[in-house]
């Protein structure tokens, strides 16, 4: 019960800065209570008392303001990319402390080198923070098996089965990090993680779909404020729609999938560009901002299948909202008139309104802050379990 | 607090006959709360004392069996079907009572004529149960609003924006059946009915999909045992999946749905029996069992459609079971091969077990049974409800 309560005020006053009264008379608890509840919350660090707060004419004293903490726990993400890796820190009010971001081509490399780089990254990040981090979250792309920690499969990187949270925590060690090597680590998929950051940073309804290009497609489905795993924790598996049911075979072994029309790969090849490396997404915002002929066309057919499997998607679930983020949230200029001419023709329950598809804030920083800002997440709704352990 | 031990003793009951004494070991309430909760379900007739059981070598005294009663309240489904109209009762255990179906050919016809019908049938189905029905559920080919006892829209019928449940009741005092025309009226989507049917009648996992056709082409979304209805009401619109992008003009406006393949009018067309009337599932299945190469081919076709819009589906959301219901249900033999195939090519996250896509047991009786079930599963949910009402 106490620790139900310490949630519903760290809840509170997480929604915005507020006085011991401010949360008494929203949360029908006694002013007793939170005060007592109060003291607790500073006494481990998630709170700070930001001087009286200014009279305001409603009814009770005002009192000291009351906000999350600064400088109290973060959270620690880190983010296995096919092109780079990632680490950063973010606060408990979700504010980015941190940032370090390195271009490396880790497709094939082993996983040992992978996350000797990544645990690098990540000591960088925590040093540079100067906060101590509660927890690591890792963003990987593949097929995650959160509660053991593992790989079970990413096919752009080449593993399969691999140990994820284990290995990086020798990698930690030997990084000179043992107080990050000693943290809970929670693995997740990009592309949810992606999705859960525009549920939490960018203000989403709570049914939407979110399409992201990280390696390959990826998509979240939140429903109800859930994001829906499916039965075997393969439910977002957009990028492997039909398409074309006659299209190009596909990795995946089917024919005409969305990947063959909106993926790196097909995009590229699609304007011309196969083979050339670094960063697809900007060399492609680029060329169509110079009005490449050949570059505009590909990405207008790239949002065309994109349109098609997001119809698909609207037919079945019925969202409040359609996200386009990951890399895409940086081509969406030129994604989003041939991808909405699609929706406006091929959803069913009319009329479909333009507004409801829109691009991500977030883009390519979704999926890391998604998981640094979960860890934080996770103290504000169970803080007795932190201040308690 | 009592209300809820209500639901909780008869919930246990209704899992199966039981004796006061195994009601409360298993549900944790003393033998006198649960011996007075038993007083109260008896009286509002709801249970009854089926004799002695027998001596069973179990801890504690056996006592008398106690089931739901066969001759409680009812529940009374309605049906419009687009070439159709039925009726049914089920008694609190969900066992059909009365069953009542007319062909009739309503496309077209006024909302008026069309319940006149469906009151005299109503009304026959309840006097040949005998039983005292406690509400009215019906179920409709279209969108619904169903607090309001609203038809949005069925397309197939020609109807728009009726006030279903308000004529239903005036048809039913001009039927000479005020009593009925005194129950609450619900309304349903005869998708969602049937899907529903599944989950509560043939066993199914909390996540499944269940594809059916009635009039047109209609699917059901559960997930977490919940129906999945959307933001706007409109979830599960799988008949207008796009198959083929470039494929023909549907109603709808857009092009290469699935119903354009696997819908009633598409597979008429392609087995060469375009206009033929009446029963057309019965049609096909007759003549596919007689070895109609034509027919075959267009079932097979159908089937392969139907696999690719299931296997979007499956890799959107991951369930555990795809149930192929309503009519398609007399045609599973000869529509699962191709749809199997399709599958087993286009499920990404393999491997896609052929076991997990079934026909369903209750074919074109699950809407009318959903209908109908419902209505009782209300009462056993909250019996306090129905007892203290």
């Amino acid at each position: 019960m106490r620790w139900a309560n310490l949630a519903l005020v760290l809840g509170e006053i997480a929604a915005g800065p507020c006085s011991r009264a401010a949360v008494a008379a929203s949360t029908g608890l006694t002013r007793a209570a939170v005060s007592s509840l109060v003291e607790e919350l500073l006494a481990a660090g998630l709170l700070t008392e930001a001087g009286r707060s200014a009279p305001n004419g409603r009814v009770g004293r005002p009192g000291s303001e009351l906000r999350l903490s600064q400088d109290g726990p973060a959270g620690l993400g880190g983010e296995i990319g096919v092109e780079h890796l990632a680490a950063c820190v973010v606060d408990l009010r979700g504010e980015v402390r941190s940032w370090h971001r390195r271009e490396v081509g880790n497709r094939g490399r082993s996983p040992a080198a992978v996350l000797a780089d990544l645990a690098e990254l990540l000591r960088l990040a925590a040093e540079e923070a100067g906060l101590h981090p509660a927890g690591l979250a890792l963003a990987v792309p593949g097929l995650v098996r959160s509660a053991e920690g593992m790989i079970e499969g990413a096919a752009n990187l080449g593993w399969a089965e691999v140990p994820v949270a284990t290995e990086l925590r020798l990698a930690l060690r030997a990084a000179g990090a043992p107080e990050l090597a000693a943290l809970p680590v929670e693995v997740g998929n990009e592309a949810n993680l992606g999705g859960l950051a525009e549920f939490w940073l960018a203000g989403r309804p709570d049914d939407f779909c979110h399409l992201s290009a990280e390696a390959g497609i990826g998509s979240a489905i939140v429903i109800g404020g859930q994001l829906l795993r499916g039965a075997r924790g393969f439910a977002g598996e957009l990028g492997h729609l039909t398409v074309w049911p006659d299209g190009p075979r596909c990795a995946c072994g089917a024919r005409g999938c969305l990947e063959q029309y909106a993926g790196e790969t097909a995009v590229l090849r699609a304007a011309g560009l196969t083979g050339v490396g670094g960063d697809w997404v900007a060399l492609l915002a680029e060329r169509a901002a110079g009005g490449d002929r050949e570059v505009l066309a590909a990405l207008a057919g790239a949002g065309t299948a994109l349109g098609i499997a997001a119809a698909g998607a609207v037919n079945l679930l019925d969202p409040q909202a359609v996200v386009l983020g990951g890399g895409y949230a940086e081509l969406g200029e030129w994604l989003l008139p041939t991808m909405r001419a699609e929706l406006a023709a091929r959803v069913t329950a009319r009329p479909w309104d333009d507004s409801w598809l829109s691009v991500s804030p977030l883009g390519r920083r979704g999926p890391l802050l998604g998981a640094a800002v979960g860890v934080v997440r996770r103290i504000i709704a169970d803080p007795g379990a932190y201040a308690g352990g």
